[in-house]
């Protein structure tokens, strides 16, 4: 019983002030004028963010250190270093119209968790560490996911490495000028087994506030299939170019959209079916425009409806493109994950002794706990945030949940270092 | 008689050769990878194209002059310089994705037409000046025909000048930078009444190439109405927000330009109706889009139609935005012009007397002219292009087709610079 007594006084000291404090003063790195944030990965406002986490650590005594993909480590460590620590964290990436929680959240409250343990003096057996995990959001390097990807899979690197942005920055370049930017932050190798992986996250959708609860107890990921449509037409000039004879690569790219629109219909609103990126050039107000380019981003809960709707993407695409050309790449695809087991099991039961409470729940959104399942038994916290708002510069959370999500997990963590 | 021999020796003295030397030449100016050019209006691409034209002109022992809405005008004087100069000319601006003929071809068949008059050792009775109207595209700057604007009206050239372009530079400040780039160039005062205006343009159609006619005698211009549709949604997370909750301005958009293209349907295909700049933000894949902007662009001959069909454009904006909203904004509105009497009945003769086969035609597409015809005898020649392609950096001519078009321009200015 020693470990649930000392677990007990480390959740007291979490403090919730000063985690709120933490979230403010980390919004300034990449804040924008609609209170929002853009702090997308290996930017200089993601490296001014890192710079201010590595100094809140190092002011606490915890060591830092970096892999090859750029993901930082802060550690406390156990009793017996030489069994694999547990692992919490999140990311620090946001998308360019991001908010003040998401992915922060998960690293905040882990640091939180560290700081109120240590204060307790509660020894751990194992060491714990506070990951932050580079590029989640995928939003200027895809695949999002890409640093825990790489870790649980240290094989993935060299061809992780080569994806560019948009401006053709490779990943490799952008991590060397990481490297660059904390000389004095020690490597360590990339990828090794955890002891578990626990990451609290904001839900990014509306159920936990609905159902007037505190904590999610996550049950798995659904799975996702991205694409990448590229529609050619003709440029053509407006005053001149009869309908008869133009290739309008927006019109037919409409209808494509419309086709796929109905190709995705759910009554039960259970698929998640959206285009996000849709850039038409060369996009000049008299001219018919050539080129469409467009995202989509299909998940679902379900593997074999991702497989069956999401095979048809290219035939669907193919049948409305009209006299334009159209060319469909899948550019990612997960499976539906679940969470179970010890540290699910391990999160309910803090949930339970704190008396929060708490649902079992999936999450609608993929996070890096997707890769890390694969090698370590894994789960997911989740806290409520306003109206289910995100990747939105109006994303909010209140102060008290936050601190409820960092006491659950100070909980989780002690328990799962002790063993 | 006098007058239509002297004609006669110009028109012989146009060197072919030469004109399309000049074309490869200023096309290095904005070349694009694909042969095409990008030389938008006051950039530093434009101004290099300038400089080779300004060269080229005083080579040729003409004096430049330029107006204080950058217009640059090339000047054979006359015999008796009390009279206003006969103009021609037309733009050295393109589209992002233009071609090396579109505007710059008027100003070349311009010079090629002074240089065969001088070298024919013709004095006529009037000035004649080759003008490069600034800004015609409008695809920096909007609307387009600016200079020609100004010149026409310049009490309008205040609020022209505080228009921005998308990174925010006004046309006064843009015009600073071209004054200072041409310290030795003489200024002159903007607008005056001009005897009468020529300009030269390739087609920009279908229509000479596919009946064989070297020549097109404009009959006018038709009307335009643009606009420019906002649609605001919410941003939201993709993976997590039910459909139910979303307010997807692109699926709305969507759904907007679907209603538009219904108004629009003409079996006749003589509407124009096209959508050339189209911008969907955050423009991230996993962010469910808050917001679209695009343009509408809508031509037609009959000033009828533009009212009633255009006045709908609103209305069916509303009915079709669902759960976001949405602001129309008119930009511009040009009603359907005429070109009749003294310089179409010139370019006529002058066609007739070098046995061009010709046909009278209206222009799709607008020109620097429907402003010049507001104020003086106005007409203008065609020329046939590849396929009707234009606004696209595959846009081709014929060698012989542009030397026919600058041998009618010589002896239509000789005709109008003698009366």
């Amino acid at each position: 019983m020693l470990e649930v007594a000392a677990t007990g006084k480390a959740q007291a000291l979490v403090d919730r002030a000063r985690l709120w404090a933490r979230h403010a003063e980390m919004a300034r790195f990449g804040a924008t004028p609609l209170g929002g944030v853009n702090r997308q990965a290996l930017t200089a406002e993601e490296i001014d963010g890192r710079r201010c986490l590595i100094g809140w650590a190092r002011e606490l005594g915890f060591a830092v250190s970096m892999d090859d993909m750029g993901n930082l480590f802060i550690r406390r460590p156990g009793s017996d270093d030489s069994l694999p620590p547990v692992l919490t964290g999140s990311h620090i990436d946001t998308q360019p119209s991001g908010g003040r929680f998401d992915g922060i959240y998960g690293i905040l409250a882990g640091l939180e968790a560290l700081q109120a343990i240590d204060a307790a003096g509660i020894a751990t057996r194992r060491a714990i560490e506070v990951v932050t995990w580079m590029n989640e959001e995928g939003s200027r390097f895809s695949p999002g996911c890409m640093g825990s990807l790489a870790f649980a899979d240290p094989a993935r690197t060299s061809d992780l490495s080569a994806i560019q942005d948009l401006e053709g920055v490779t990943v490799a370049d952008a991590l060397a000028g990481l490297r660059l930017a904390f000389p004095d932050v020690p490597a360590r190798k990339l990828g090794f087994v955890p002891a578990a992986f626990v990451e609290a996250h904001i839900e990014q959708g509306p159920r936990l506030e609905k159902e007037r609860k505190t904590i999610g107890v996550v049950t798995g990921i659904q799975g996702t299939r991205r694409f990448v449509v590229e529609v050619r037409g003709e440029n053509a000039h407006a005053g001149t170019t009869p309908r008869r004879r133009r290739k309008d690569a927006l019109l037919a790219a409409l209808r494509i959209v419309a086709g796929l629109e109905k190709l995705m219909r759910d009554p039960e609103d259970v698929v998640r079916f959206t285009i996000g990126r849709f850039i038409v050039s060369p996009g000049a107000p008299s001219v018919v425009p050539g080129h469409v380019l467009f995202s989509i981003d299909f998940r679902h809960p379900d593997d074999a409806v991702l497989e069956m709707r999401g095979d048809q993407v290219e035939p669907v695409c193919r049948k409305h493109a009209g006299k334009c050309d159209v060319v469909v790449k899948q550019t990612s695809r997960t499976r539906p994950i679940e969470f179970a087991g010890l540290v699910p099991e391990t999160i309910e039961r803090a949930t339970e002794r704190l008396g929060l409470p708490h649902i079992h729940m999936p999450s609608g959104a993929g996070h890096d706990a997707q890769n890390l399942v694969k090698i370590c038994p894994t789960g997911m916290i989740f806290v409520p945030c306003e109206r289910g708002i995100s990747h939105n510069e109006a994303e909010n959370a209140k102060p008290s949940d936050l601190a409820a999500g960092a006491r659950v997990l100070a909980e989780t963590l002690v328990d799962l270092a002790t063993r």
